[in-house]
């Protein structure tokens, strides 16, 4: 029987737009460093399909109502107020058996990661319900069809199955970006600590800034909620490989072709170079990096170093240096100072570590550390999930089967040695596929070989070298603009990255039609669309203006002299423009021609409107493309149209992006480009 | 027992370099318009393992030695030759029953997709063997780590697994973008019309183009192929989803996180917009493309329209002027002129066809056509896979099943009708998702409607009238440049969509270090890694120029005068540069300021090198954004930096990207962008 504390608390799940409590009288959760219970869980009878179901039909629609922008929004909102309530986060964090500092990539990481999503996706992506992707593709020479790809929420439930190692980051790196994609969430966090995802989960719903059914919780196991998944549902799964096989073999994800994706434990390395032998500081680099993958949060993450791979001329040092650090960890109660590692999480955990490292032990030996006793400097041995950290060395990497295969997700590697760099990419490849390796080198062709060698095996490759000592983000830390996820026995899924983060949770639908209609669909015009001249457009504000408006300028010629003195004043005298025989000899040009900033500048006298007025600033300018030669004679026009509108929350103006088409008096495009401009809400400006 | 043609032909398997037989006699395949026997087919005692094995030790390193340019190149190759053997690969064709109209999808379909990938391979990806995705992400405020993404080819074999129906387009539009992306594939054609597949490949081959290895064929069962995938094979289906199901499963597939991308046949519609009613333009062309879509290869499309949408008001009016169009269709031989539908590809398949139609009928009733009888103007009714098209009709299609889940994969659609748009959008979306819908309609607001409603369910939507009614490439083309795939039903997968497609046989891979070794292993330069200043790099050719190749310009005052000058000089008299008061109102501006075309027309004079040289042309500039403005007696300076270099194959010069940075006298940044320059391979310029 568990010591039961008086704190122990009876864990809900939120579902269908209420909290509620499981069926009977839950399963105790231990405190990982003591074994007291410290919570109870339980799912019993509660209505999954219901859920899924609110989900689709409160929740979705509801976040589909809002653009992006302000999806994004709502996170900032949820993750500033999460911030100022950490405190809370890490005291209800100790039950998990992580020191503060382990909780921190946890704590602030996630509520971090959670901000980084929301302010990347104001900056990044527009302020619409509709994205578009990538150009227009014409489909037709007279410009009567072309395509373009446009990326909608999905219509199902986001469905977060998450591991027990991260209880807040794992939860609010995967539901960011499905939120902002405008997708509902449920979130299913492992029993062992659902107490913490529960109280961060209870805290955000409390602030009401979510619409309801955009997130909901089951504390408890599944049941039978992935049987009453849709095609329009997304699963993910941070687990282990074994789970993770069942759960994507269920019937209704297969007949549906739900999407799955999931981020499996994996045989990460460490790579030492060649180059960086004992005294370099990549040597250093390197070992205090493999110390702190393999104990900080007692090893239980699905990015720990697992396998120490080094050259056989170093390997003796490796493990001399390594043993010293690993043998003066201090293990013990995670609100202790002087300690430097906690509890695993659960004593049930521990023993199955100790097992995996008597499998690996079948195929090395134990170079440091004893898996089968427990010196703690704070905490009782027996009751808490103690175990200090363990080191094996494998002495024929190249035939070993189980340093490779078996993962021990404790504070556990494996050192191996290689004999030259080829042989250390394929050790590296003999993990199958890998969330992330790291390569300790300051030499650039060992970089290149290696990283390009088992990239193709990995999500994710860290250099360490002495230029990074200070500021690497280190080999552990899944990043918001990285992608996280790796092949093969990683899972074979991609999280995060960025934007492509938010596309996980959208359909990419290829959109064809002739113009006109297809801008209707996207908002966005598109070059063969209706265009208005009803005035200049700079005289118009956001509150006016519609893509389309579109002003066609005067003539104007380029003579030879606007070329010469063009090029005295800006000091480009470039042959080409000057030296008619010269000019001739170049295989793109027939005689002098203009310079093609001469080319832009005279566009934008054609087409600004001097005045005072809503159109406040020309920010910059994409994809210019000089198309065609300009000879002395030749006349330049303009025709510049309303593309884009983002206007931006919490601002008085928005970002305008203008189409610039500049011809000659052929018709020929001499050049094209987007012209990005900030325009006024209404004008005259209100005051900000 | 089947009538055995004198010409039947033994079809053979090319794996581990050889063609080879399989044991037996080998099934026989039945020509689809006679019923005699056209080829023979087995695979017996094939060695799948070792096949594999092939394509991953032999054809892969080879393919990976390439740059992405010379794969490229190596299929415009293969795709030019192919097209002048069309003929003969047409006569073949007939024996799928597909007339000569119906083939041509097919044979110049598959070839011209091969040749698009081929063309725009080059035009949009580096001539390098790593490619670059996304901007580099700072991940350090000092600059000295940074994280990009790197594609590189996995270390597998795609193995394209393809239906039936397109035995040349199906396995071209799979191995273009696999083969550039740098996987060798194995192609394992449906049987029924695998001769087909095995005679283009047998010319492919006689090509001796590309390396052994990188193409492998396998006529007849799959027999254990997919139990002795990885983690780094990639495995492609086309075909029902009951199969498709069964592959996704297998264990090998589970156990290593295969790739695995599906295209299965759905229940794809097209709906007929409320305003598009008799005697508008998209009324006739709705009904010409639905039966288009039921009549062309006998409706054996997994595009092809198999649920007919329609306004309530004007389903009669469709009915009528459909089945008017279905009876009047003839049926016959593929190679008789008069023949407008061919045969279906084997009379077991007619007869599928003929259940599934009635167990739709269950719940719909046929309308026109007797799946019972058969009408054909050449052939043999019995002995030839004939059928003649047949209309159903829904009454109640909200409450219906059968027509949204049951695909008779033939001559066969149901009309059902809609009281209003977001009915025709419920009705879409009962298919669970699909390939591609299309929306018959001349109304923006109709076509906004319709297709942003029915994106999250499918791959692609076509929107069809009167402006593109010409120009359009139909509701049942997928196109290279467009993804092809769907969600749910369809299979969730996505192929094609231009360069995406290559990516999908690639390994997105997040490598983070020190600028300089990011450098190393990208070949691209990053901000902060190393820069050479030994002469002006506009000096240098291909040959000589390095990335980190760089010039610091001397510092220019912008002066007033400057600025009115230039102001005058070209037109832009915008109140920013001119009138101090009207400046300072700008809520970006502390006064007048430089125009964005000045700085870069400055900068461009600063780094400029006049004399004739291997940089022959500035051909554009990308991603300019103007960060800091600049006031009277700023000085500017720029910092350019050789930052990638893409020599082209076949031509004398190839492109180099510059990152430009100007900044002013206090060393904030005033201006960020890359210049695109065309620069000689050597100089003097080689003749070309």
């Amino acid at each position: 029987m568990l010591d039961e504390g008086v704190t122990a608390r009876r864990l809900e799940s939120y579902v269908q737009g209420a909290w509620r409590k499981g069926a009977g009288e839950g399963k105790p959760l231990a405190h990982a460093a003591t074994g007291r219970v410290h919570a109870r869980i339980s799912s019993e009878g509660l209505d999954f399909a219901g859920a899924l179901e609110w989900g689709r039909d409160v929740g979705g629609p509801a976040l589909r109502r809002h653009t992006v922008h302000e999806r994004a929004l709502m996170l900032k909102a949820i993750g500033q107020k999460l911030m100022e309530m950490k405190d809370a986060f890490h005291a209800e964090s100790l039950a998990t058996g992580a020191t503060p500092r382990d909780a921190w990539p946890d704590i602030e990481g996630g509520i971090g990661t959670m901000l980084t999503f929301a302010s990347r996706a104001r900056r990044e992506l527009p302020n619409a319900r509709v994205l578009t992707e990538g150009p227009v593709e014409p489909l037709s020479r007279d410009g009567s069809f072309a395509g373009q790809h446009i990326l909608t929420p999905l219509h199902g439930v986001a469905i977060h199955i998450n591991a027990f190692n991260f209880p807040v980051w794992g939860m609010l790196e995967k539901i960011a970006p499905a939120l902002i994609g405008g997708m509902p969430c449920l979130v299913k966090p492992a029993s062992q600590t659902a107490y913490l995802t529960e109280l961060v989960v209870r805290r955000m719903l409390e602030m009401d800034i979510l619409p309801d059914g955009a997130l909901q919780l089951v504390c408890g196991g599944a049941g039978d909620l992935l049987d009453h998944v849709t095609g329009q549902d997304v699963v993910t799964f941070t687990g282990s490989a074994a789970t993770g096989r069942k759960l994507k073999t269920n019937p209704a994800i297969v007949a549906h072709s739900t999407r799955f994706t999931m981020e499996a434990d994996s045989l990460n390395a460490a790579i030492l170079g060649p180059d960086a032998g004992p005294g370099t500081p990549e040597f250093d680099l390197f070992v205090r990096e493999v110390h702190r993958e393999m104990t900080s949060k007692a090893g239980q993450k699905c990015t720990a170093i697992r396998r120490v791979i080094v050259p056989a001329a170093h390997e003796k040092a490796v493990i001399e240096a390594l043993s010293e650090r690993l043998a003066a960890t201090p293990v013990g109660l995670p609100d202790d100072a002087q300690v430097r590692m906690g509890a695993l999480v659960s004593t049930g955990e521990r023993d199955g570590v100790r097992d995996q490292i008597a499998r690996i032990a079948r195929e090395a030996e134990i170079v440091s550390g004893d898996p089968r006793r427990v010196d703690v400097v704070s905490g009782d041995a027996e009751s808490g999930a103690f175990l200090n950290p363990v080191l094996l060395r494998c002495a024929d990497p190249m035939n070993a089967a189980a340093p490779h295969e078996i993962e021990a997700f404790g504070p556990v590697a494996t050192v191996m040695a290689y004999d030259d760099v080829a042989q250390a990419v394929a050790l590296a490849e003999k993990g199958k596929g890998s969330l992330v390796s790291s390569v300790f080198t300051d030499a650039p062709e060992v970089a290149a070989e290696i990283v390009i060698g088992v990239a193709a095996f990995h999500g994710r490759v860290m250099i360490g070298n002495r230029a990074s000592a200070k500021s690497s983000t280190g080999h552990g830390s899944p990043l918001a603009p990285l992608v996280h996820g790796g092949p093969g026995r990683a899972g074979g899924g991609e999280e995060m990255g960025g934007m492509r983060g938010v596309k996980h949770f959208m359909q990419r639908t290829a959109v064809q039609g002739t113009p006109r209609l297809l801008s209707a669909v996207t908002g966005e015009w598109v070059d063969g669309a209706p265009s208005r001249t009803d005035g200049h457009p700079f005289r118009k504000s956001l509150a006016e203006l519609q893509i389309g408006d579109q002003i066609v300028t005067d003539a104007r010629e380029v003579t030879r002299e606007d070329v010469e003195h063009f090029a005295h004043f800006t000091g480009d005298t470039f042959y080409a423009h000057m030296d008619s025989a010269a000019a001739k000899a170049n295989p793109f040009f027939e005689d002098r021609v203009a310079h093609g900033y001469l080319i832009a500048s005279f566009a934008a006298g054609l087409f600004v409107d001097p005045e005072p007025g809503p159109v406040l600033a020309n920010y910059g300018v994409d994809n210019l493309r000089f198309l065609t030669p300009v000879y002395f004679g030749d006349t330049l026009r303009v025709r510049l149209t309303c593309k884009q509108i983002n206007p931006r929350e919490n601002a008085v103006y928005g970002e305008v992006r203008w189409d610039c088409r500049v011809t000659n008096g052929k018709d020929e495009v001499v050049a094209q480009y987007d012209v990005l401009t900030m325009v006024a809400k209404t004008w005259p400006l209100e005051a900000a």
